[in-house]
């Protein structure tokens, strides 16, 4: 950090995301001067102690003005002009990301060019010059096929489904709009199973590094919902942060700064490249409250020359939902003032009028310590804003939390028995999967469930199993989970077989086990250890036990007043009841 | 949220604490406006949409020209001029707090006495107005004494400790200042083990609420680091934020804001009131990075007259350092180049200058999973500004962290035994503690610790016993934790009767229980529990199963080598191993 001057840094553009940068960077030492048609009143420049510039964002003697004081030129906005960057860098002026990095992505068949050059995974697409082309190109990749303009695209403006012939002279002529878009190429249709984005910032010295993959729901091409972690396996995770951090780091030196990466997840589980953002991006404003630094500070630390930020997660999950325009203020409104009274949500407006339909006004932040919990807040801002979970024409689904608990048995036998830790899970609200596993007979299918367990978002595995009871012992030892073993009651040894077989385990893979053929007890252990870090849980913990005493108490008083000859003559009237 | 007309908010004081108002102001729609000695150059004025005025904060005037367009006037410092406050209501201006407020909080003996009237828990006090008042303090008190400047005092200044007779006078000549410092009052003694703070915000219409208690480590009667939540019981904590909130409610409907809380927590476990600040305080900063609404946003929301926003933590353990100036620029910087780098870590620069010896730079929030995770961070903070965790002369230790497991056996004959566990807990870093809580023999203090186990921060149990083994099940029945049972081995039935009594529990109570004498295990099913939600944890768990593989797979190549005659003559030279 340098406070003695703190550096200057000028962003083309005065929009929210600047705004966001310049409510950051005085945190870290760094001033903001920004460049916007709105000047000194803009979302940005308000917060611009470095002043501002009132002027397009494609002027050059506007960009000159920006770059007086400034040490480093940066942006929040791709849609600017190339020649007046490269105009800016030959007077020496550092431009960040460069001027050839944004001629590279503002183009985006150049774009698809330069990433399946270095290998990066995409789909298929093809340059459509002409109606002709766009012909062509159905009769290769078939119907439906996304047309898309090669320049100027934002927010679904500059895309358009093909899905009959019919329509192609009208759907290519919009896109193509006198030359004003730079063309029109074509993608092959993805079927997707859903839309993931990853963060990926790079800095001076070539370090690159990533934030979590999230999952972006769009609708009608917009982005409306990020929920992060994404919701698909960790492999896929995994996976879309490599490609991301790959194709960053394909774009060479210039490529400077925060970049906003969307990518397919296929149904075969491939991760497919769909376009990159050269600026903090909608995908990445669940940082500012789930991050210690978010996409903004990194950004500015980045194109300040500055070491990057940690990018992990603080919290267990997070979702970010937009606030669209409702064309009046009020209506707009609604949901944050709905927002300023949950728990764990941050409400960030950004200054901008009117409210316009559509036009994204603000974001409410969600944090909490799992997907699972995270679902009552999301569905409440989901309400208010009329949005599904389901996904449907406009677009796509916002996909289901992962389970905290897995509840397996080695034969559907078991089900009877292993049906009570069930009911135990229902009773606390712990989401839950239950399958059939068994050891001997699907040793392959055992395996790769345990082995993806913690990597699916479990937090503990029930096993039941009778008799050699292995299924508890082997999955855990396929597992880092805490394994709760049921030894199933059998005819033959009461289940004191089951016992030894899941209780007896050698040194190094603990099974904890429980009482023969007390799954309840199984699902309550489950319950204590979900909530040995959740507080609500926990309280709920407490409640159960303070009712198991109320029942113990009751009868006891029942007993007293009654007499125990009474009460036992009751007893042997009513079906056996299994003590408490 | 009002929107389309954000409502003004003026803050007498352009420092720090008007900054971070200034900084989180914009996303809820709220305009600043400040008024300082530096005006728009000021750390707040520089983000103050709403102008700014050059001048003292006592200058009526002045006071006169802030409040100029705005709707509410509030201040980041309490040594404002009352009658000048009063004229601006006079004249129909919201203040928040008001006037009144101020000047019951101004004057710390008549804050005291407010206090006291109202049934607030205190240390003893008396007014001192001569030297001869002072005197008989002491005798009444004994020595040491605290005086303090009934006004004005701040960070350290306008306290002094007369230890000694003989420095009567000269002490009380430096706090009377001329008469300048209101008069002098006297606090006795407190030997107290920690300073705690708790945040109190109110609101218009009367709510209020409290931030989770922190302790608050002073170093020269300044505030140095703050540790959140506090590192004491779960019930003092609760019993802080009590006190705080009723402290507050007692101020009265003019009492509009936050409050910072300072208190004490003496030996016997009381809770006494120490000072109250009408303002954001440095013990809330940490707010900004574990809460989803922090100090300075639910300031704005209540002096607004908004909602209040959640004052609930987002990650499990929070702490926060003071950078102080170091004289010069670049060694004040040294601890925030650091920081930069750290994982989960936030630097807030406050951008003033220049840097002399002891003045508030800057702020670093550090956030973990748990208490015990956040140790690593804050010891490279500490060290990097000379802070030790023990306290000394000038001022207070930094409480150790709560260990997250439990290990307990009902006799020292299980500690052989129960050890294993403890180096497992030691391998994978986890803070545990060690005791002989027996049922049969302890049974009070079997039930108190199982009962507090969980509100001071033990995320799970071990529990060791052997024969008539009770101690896990009756700790099980106490404690909504997960237990873990380790069955001890016995001369007379190996052990069996062990077994059977901690697993066998009856349904609605589950004990984990691993195999018979294996600790090993139970340490490891804590680690897997702990490990569950935290990803740190779990990699090294991960590690630990593909060592096993490596143990066997070694062993196994040995056997391949030497062939299997020749290795087991090998092992019966060798000691008793017992197999992986």
């Amino acid at each position: 950090m340098n406070a003695t001057s703190p550096p200057v840094i000028g962003i083309i553009g005065g929009g929210q995301l600047g705004r966001m940068m310049a409510l950051e960077a005085p945190r870290i030492s760094l001033n903001i001067r920004c460049l916007d048609a709105n000047g000194a009143k803009s979302p940005c420049g308000l917060f611009s102690p470095g002043g501002s510039v009132e002027g397009g964002l494609k002027e050059e003697d506007k960009l000159r003005e920006l770059a007086k004081g400034c040490d480093v030129i940066t942006m929040e906005i791709e849609h600017v002009s190339v020649p007046a960057l490269a105009a800016l860098e030959s007077l020496g002026v550092p431009v960040r990301p460069s001027s050839n990095t944004i001629r590279l992505i503002q183009d985006k068949y150049v774009q698809k060019s330069h990433f399946e050059k270095h290998g990066i995974p995409l789909g298929r697409y093809m340059d459509c010059p002409t109606v002709e082309k766009v012909k062509e190109a159905v009769e290769v990749f078939g119907l439906p096929l996304m047309l898309k303009s090669r320049k100027e695209g934002y927010d679904g403006r500059g895309n358009a489904v093909l899905r009959s012939l019919a329509d192609v002279d009208e759907k290519f002529n919009l896109l193509y709009n006198g030359g004003k878009s730079g063309g029109v190429y074509c993608e092959g249709w993805v079927d997707f199973v859903d839309e993931l984005a990853v963060m990926v910032v790079k800095s001076t010295k070539g370090e690159v590094k990533s934030y979590p993959t999230v999952t972006a729901i769009q609708r009608s091409s917009v982005c409306r919902v990020v929920v992060a972690p994404a919701r698909c396996s960790r492999s896929a995770r995994l996976l879309a942060e490599e490609v991301a951090r790959n194709a960053i780091s394909s774009l060479g030196e210039g490529a400077v700064g925060i970049f906003g990466v969307e990518l397919f997840l296929t149904k075969s589980g491939d991760i497919l490249l769909n376009e990159v953002a050269p600026r903090p991006h909608n995908t990445g404003h669940y940082t500012q409250d789930a991050c210690a630094v978010s996409q903004f500070e990194n950004h500015l630390r980045a194109v300040a020359g500055m070491e990057l930020g940690d990018t992990d997660m603080c919290v267990g999950a997070a979702a970010m939902v937009n606030v669209l325009g409702e064309g009046d203020m009020s209506s707009t409104l609604k949901v944050n003032d709905l927002a300023m009274g949950m728990e764990r949500t941050t409400v960030h407006w950004y200054g901008k009028a009117p409210a316009k339909k559509g036009r994204k006004m603000g974001h409410i932040n969600v944090t909490a310590d799992s997907e699972s919990e995270l679902q009552g807040n999301l569905k409440k801002l989901l309400d208010a804003v009329g949005l599904t979970e389901e996904g449907g024409k406009d677009g796509g689904r916002i996909p289901k939390p992962e389970p905290l608990v897995g509840v397996i048995m080695g034969s559907d036998s078991d089900l009877p028995a292993m049906t009570s830790a069930c009911k135990i899970l229902d009773t606390f609200n712990i989401a839950y999967e239950v399958d059939i596993v068994s050891a001997h007979r699907t040793p392959e299918k055992m395996m790769s469930y345990a082995r993806s367990a913690h990597q699916r978002g479990l937090q503990c595995i029930i096993a039941g199993a009778g008799g050699a009871a292995h299924l508890p012992g082997m999955v855990a030892s396929l597992t880092p989970l805490p394994v709760i073993g049921v030894p199933i009651k059998t005819s033959t040894l009461s289940g004191v077989d089951s016992l030894y077989s899941i209780c007896q385990m050698p040194r190094g893979i603990p099974v904890a086990t429980v009482a023969i053929g007390n799954a309840e007890n199984a699902g309550l252990l489950a319950v204590r250890i979900v909530g040995s870090t959740r507080e609500g849980v926990m309280e709920k913990m407490i409640e159960y036990q303070e009712g198991l005493k109320e029942v113990v108490e009751g009868k006891s008083e029942r007993m007293g007043e009654m007499g125990s000859k009474e009460y036992l003559k009751q007893m042997e009237n009513k079906s056996s009841t299994v003590g408490v």
